[in-house]
């Protein structure tokens, strides 16, 4: 079964591309992050409440705030990667919600006026957004480093505030030597999709 | 700034791919989401956890038994569409890591041994792996209407069982007359993405 997606994209988002661990010394632009923005935010949400934001730690002082954040195993490589991006949610989403989503200007107040379901629903989607985040950056030709292992509460502290939420956090660079693991299995299709 | 993706990839899986609401008659087949499952299966998630389960819904008695539990603006396209997938994250998804992730087979034993982590993991990475899908259905020439809007309760009581949570509905086809909603803006990139 051949997909649409030509066979070089495939393996440039997907198939030959891993996690990275190692990073070379190229630097990582903000032109590089904003044509990938500029690709991903086409991607769809719910109501295109677009919550995710990103944080790009630049300065080697916020750096040092981060890296006594990060679990001990994640720490040197978030010392050395070119880049990292904290990835967080915006619970507050709903106050753009009558630009973003014109066909249904009410949206803000039929279905987000309480924030434990603002905080609900911007985790899934800006989880979502996750995902085309990390695909945006294979597809600029990069590798990302999607970590979880983390103090979240002190990141929000640092680098956010009480209406921010993180996700993840992301090194991003050119893979070094060793970067990656070797590949790990995937489930079987018949283990993870069910027809009734 | 030009990305290593290229420019017809772009188009397929971001820039000229809708969210469709109306969808030709034209069947999606098994082979057509194994070859989907089969590239996005790679992508990224946390300890390669991979939560997300896939329920297909091919049968009309399946069809009739979901349709009533879909919001009402929900529900006639639902109905219609050629194929619709339920997207549930597998909370028991611990019991899979040691084949799963090799490098740290105890990760099992040392991270998820509570449940509650394990939803929370979930739910983070199954929303990560259905952005890809999102992404993977675009990629196979099909178009994807993802929905959040319907019984969350129901659908676990009719489809799944007490170790699933659904996350989302898919419908997936080829879009079909008036299919799309005009491009909503977005947000620009100086209000998502700061630097530190």
């Amino acid at each position: 079964m051949s997909l649409a997606l030509d066979s070089a994209a495939q393996d440039l988002l997907f198939r030959e591309a891993h996690t990275a661990n190692t990073f070379s010394d190229e630097p990582v632009t903000d032109e590089q992050i904003q044509a990938v923005y500029d690709l991903v935010k086409y991607a769809p949400t719910a109501f295109n409440q677009s919550p995710l934001r990103i944080v790009l730690i630049r300065s080697e002082e916020a750096r040092e705030r981060l890296a006594p954040l990060m679990a001990e195993g994640n720490r040197e490589k978030t010392r050395n990667a070119p880049l990292v991006a904290i990835l967080a949610t915006d619970n507050e989403f709903h106050e753009e919600l009558p630009e973003l989503f014109p066909h249904f200007p009410q949206a803000k107040d039929v279905f987000f006026t309480e924030r434990p379901v603002r905080e609900k629903s911007a985790a899934l989607n800006g989880s979502l957004q996750a995902g085309y985040f990390i695909l945006g950056i294979r597809a600029a030709g990069l590798a990302a480093g999607p970590m979880t292992g983390f103090d979240f509460a002190g990141v929000q502290k640092e680098f956010l505030d009480g209406d921010h939420t993180p996700l993840m956090i992301v090194n991003i660079g050119k893979p070094g030597e060793g970067a990656s693991y070797p590949r790990s299995p995937r489930l079987p299709y018949e283990q993870v999709v069910t027809t009734v």
